[in-house]
């Protein structure tokens, strides 16, 4: 079945730029993807398959595959919302919604993985096993489009998860993989530090909550320095501290917005219990109100060792033009909701290279002017292609 | 003459409240008072005094009263400016100009004066030298209308300086004085912290201006802590901290904003050289670019103790009912910038005590419910009037 | 009688001057003056007087001369304890006991107060009241020598107290005076920081006691710089940071001790409570165990403003050529157990000059090449005579 | 000629052991190991080989094994300095020079690597290439013995190098491995704040040492919080803050040390940089004079990947009866001398577990009370002579 899969996707490779220029032309904010998930649920219309909309009260979609023959359950994600940025390309099919753009390549993810998920109806009759693919909204926003899809109950059955990330890390034909933590997982606190306001000259007769935010901004540097075991990957960047005011006099308050990242669920739990005990230190060192709001939004991202070995087999053995390479990548330090799932299932995460034609400092993930080789989406449908083929062994 | 002269204040009370009431329902805020400075040239029309309007290129008058002898030449000063706040009192004569708000008695020093003034005309002839009667603009906010005032070269000439202030530390009859420095100098400073920002998940890529904004606030606390004669009051408050942006963002900047105050002269520069060699130290420490605006503007306020004292004898022997205590005050903790005559001319600028009759804990200078006991013009008319009787030995 | 006292003791200032020589040559640390405390006694052998020895528990002396008539009690007190501080002046009657030094002056405190009270007993029957001589030892080292002879009940009757402190602050003839608090108290304190140890690569399975007593340090200059009245005169130093080790080894623990000054106890307390929330604050923060112990030991010295006054007024109506000038005296910073007396009667301490002749800038107290000008001696046993005279009005 | 030197190694497993243990009993400090050296000496005496003694000025030797055919030259290294630290075992053969334990298993490297040595030399006929048996002194005191034995110029013409080390981490048996940057390098820096004693009532008139030195240590933390690149491995350790002085005296000079660790070059350089700098800024802030002396010693440990997955795959297809298990090791956070000539040579340096039986959590390296396996000594001999003749295909 694999070379008849090979080749139909081949045969269907303009159609996946095509579905991607669309949604690239089309592009929804997360959580409110209500066209584009109108949008793929039109191209799934009229084909032999189970579709569920609105999913988990979103806007993401669950294709069943039922193979020919009883067999394992996995599931095949891809995302589909855009982010919140002026695009600055170049390109005829460039963003008609001013101030949105898909600059994470969600579009390329779901354009293969429509193409793919049809070839696969076809041959479905071959599959020993089920495959459900997964089109979920809101990967960029805390908390998250996969929750929603995990707590429909609908994906209770899978054996395992897959799923891939086009990086411009190489040219189109390169597949990376990486097993065990590969993403950090990630939290946000909000700290409210609360004296009593004065006036400049009579300190004492108030409490400065600026002096009490500085030495927790400071003390907050020794969770990463000191306790987290310099071998692990963690962070903790106060990205805002916001204590504007009149210069003379004395601030009563101030807000603190942090952001933490953590390559495992240890270290994740160590800064949270180090950020809660420095939190209420400056309490009692300064006198003043602490209020906390600690967030862990996305967990880190685990691939399963044993799957991933699989994964990475099955493609450096595949004889196939398109995947020129396949090699050990290391562990990146963006966050993925991913991760939901793979907390789940044993998963495995990999990633399909994009760097466009001729470009040698390719504008990566978020930027403006991100922009990526397509290419790269007949091999991404291929990659996971065989993924599936390998899997089932057919 | 001195007789005289208390009496002829007391019969013009009336007229003196009058005139701080039409000031306080329209006042005007620094700089911006141009009614104001028309209403008191209207005053001294037909008066047979020289008087300067437009002094120094702003809103101030100068009333020059030349006395039938030659002598010594002295200024007389007040304020008439207000401040921008909405007044919360229920007075019959509350602001009509909604925001601001004669909330630091600047009414009653310009009313009282203009009345003193009057009848220091009418006596000019018995009066052995010159008074300079000094109506200053802007005193509440730096620079300061008195460096205009000075600049006019229309001072050049005193020998010494008067100024008194209505405060509500006591019932209206109380004088109060003090020798040497009596209210602090200030400065202003202003410090850009530019690092360099980026993705909160990779510091190392970025620069973080929080952090080393928060190290610039823990490391500038020494300078009182341990650069600062103990013995010496000095306050470097820093009231705003702009650090505000998003939670997963390495803050590129931020904008510091403090405030300083300093008894002495030695003291406001021991702590200007300091917090320019902090601000130095940080941006080696933390690679980063410190932008450092630093303005001193109203200087220590020196009493010369000799004219103090003559002042407290004065008024100690000055028998009159409306002068019911005459006493040494603290040192306290605003800024004025009566300061910069202080700084030219040996000068003495005492209090008048004006706190509401039945008020246990009045409003101070500057809170919206602020108010006066009107009896206290008459007491400063009359307290001024002795010590320009004491001076001259009339 | 004023009179007669001054003449006796210009005859025997020669005498004073070799007490104070024996004294200087024969220093004994505070607590172990066991040979001054009998040189002293043996002074008084024979004399018509009540000598009490060893009071308190001690090595202190106390001399009741009663007076001829009814009337007042008051005490006289000189101290007598030297330095652990290795002499380095040249001076022929150097220090026989090295390492030890009265380079306080305490040695002059004795020789005079020795003299005059010779010359009272001889004249005690002019005397229309009673007074006691206070031989005081270990005034240097807390909790100091004062409590003792208070607790001792032999002191319960004064009405007032009078001390004087001999200071290079002028030539010989200068006596200083300053009313309400004019020496700071203190108070002593040891942190131990105790974290745990480890090896220098693995912080996270240590704690690291440096890192948690260095931020102790930087948030415990915001008490003197945020709490205090910028009015008050408050001092926090870390004199010592025990924090020795080996580079590549994280240090279990840390000792940090400090001094702390402050004119009032108001402003003393207030600085204990902050200690206290910081150190609390400390544990919480770095998870370390903070082991506090704080005492205070001298109280700011309160003079009585009409006693001082009193003081101010004899002195500088004393028609003496040895007693050239009388002014007022800033706040001084160092700290002085006399302030126990003051704090239970009502108390006059001042200043007798004794900067070396031809000496501009004069070692000043504590240093190992201190020295004074012995006609300093006659000054002190003349003021202070003048002052019992003044009081008695004898 | 495997299974010939296999066999040899077996026989020869009570020599190892009774090697070791007389080591064991003998051991000698770092750069002091003139005993051990002759003892090791003594050993190749009469044997076929050239034996280079005194190797860099020091107590190294190096026993250089011609073989029968020309070819590649390799060298196999085991160090052979002991630790100050005082035995705590019960083992019969303890430490007979009290204070001094081989307590990193150098004792057993030794012991291994002489018999295997011997060995060798009898079947050097076989051996197609060069093999130098590299006995280093002085491992554990930087800057280490390796860089004598480099300098020596011996060693120029080698193509690759091993070692290994015993380390309790799995019972005898295991062997591990791991590719890259395995032990991180490490720098030592010492840091002498200089400011301004005084009295600790008087901080303006001096220049607290412990104030700026404490500032350092915060800020210091941000370097591997904020500069890191949070994948990297990265330590700074203040191990020493000597800053022991009296209560109320103002510290005039604190002694900073610490302990640098880092996994690669840049960020070793990174480190070095950011604390000169942070140096440098304190020396600003704080007016005092900062000096620095920063001694980078043990470079990061590079695993060439290509050697290491050479001696992986000869390990893991090994049919031998000691040799139970090959796997991966994570980084380690010790440093290693060995490093030095991994930077040289494409080296391999790996793990021979030797955790004594029966016992689950065993003391580690540098403990008084650690212990090895003897068997582990076998393990280790049979280990790098698989690797030897897996190397030249013999």
């Amino acid at each position: 079945m694999k070379s008849k899969l090979m080749q139909m996707l081949e045969e269907r490779k303009e159609e996946m730029i095509e579905i991607r220029r669309y949604l690239h032309e089309h592009p929804e904010l997360s959580f409110q993807e209500e066209n584009t998930s109108r949008y793929i649920e039109e191209f799934y219309k009229g084909k032999d398959v189970k579709v569920d909309r609105k999913v988990g009260g979103g806007n993401g979609l669950i294709v069943t595959i039922t193979g020919g023959k009883p067999g394992k359950t996995i599931g095949l994600r891809a995302d589909f919302d855009a982010l919140p940025i002026f695009e600055e390309t170049d390109v005829p099919f460039k963003s008609k919604n001013p101030g949105v753009m898909h600059a994470c390549a969600h579009d390329g993810h779901t354009a293969y993985l429509m193409i793919l998920a049809d070839c696969l109806i076809q041959l479905k009759d071959e599959i020993p096993g089920t495959i459900k693919i997964i089109h979920q909204p809101a990967e960029e926003v805390p908390p998250g489009g996969a929750i929603g899809m995990i707590e429909s109950g609908l994906l209770d059955d899978l054996d395992n998860i897959f799923g891939i990330h086009l990086l411009p890390m190489g040219p189109s034909g390169v597949v990376g993989y990486n097993s065990g933590f590969v993403f950090p997982g990630r939290a946000y606190f909000k700290l409210k530090v609360q004296g009593v306001g004065g006036h400049g000259s009579s300190p004492h007769l108030a409490n400065d909550a600026i002096v009490a935010g500085a030495h927790f901004v400071t003390a907050v540097q020794t969770v990463i320095s000191r306790r987290l075991n310099p071998f692990d990957m963690g962070v903790v960047t106060i990205g805002s501290f916001d204590g504007k005011g009149t210069f003379n006099v004395i601030k009563d308050s101030v807000e603190i917005e942090g952001d933490v990242r953590a390559m495992t669920d240890e270290t994740r739990e160590l800064i949270e219990t180090e950020i809660r005990r420095i939190s209420r230190g400056i309490e009692e060192e300064f006198n003043v109100t602490c209020e906390l709001t600690y967030t862990p939004d996305y967990p880190p991202l685990y691939n399963n060792p044993e799957l991933t070995e699989m994964v990475a087999e099955v493609l450096k053995n595949a004889i196939d033009k398109d995947i020129t390479e396949v090699r050990e990548f290391p562990k990146l330090s963006p966050s993925e909701d991913f991760a939901h799932y793979a907390k789940k299932f044993p998963a495995c995460f990999f990633y399909i290279c994009c760097t466009p034609k001729g470009v040698e400092k390719p504008y990566f993930n978020h930027h403006p002017k991100f922009d990526i080789d397509e290419d790269a989406l007949l091999v991404a449908a291929k990659a996971v292609g065989q993924v599936v083929c390998g899997y089932y062994g057919i």
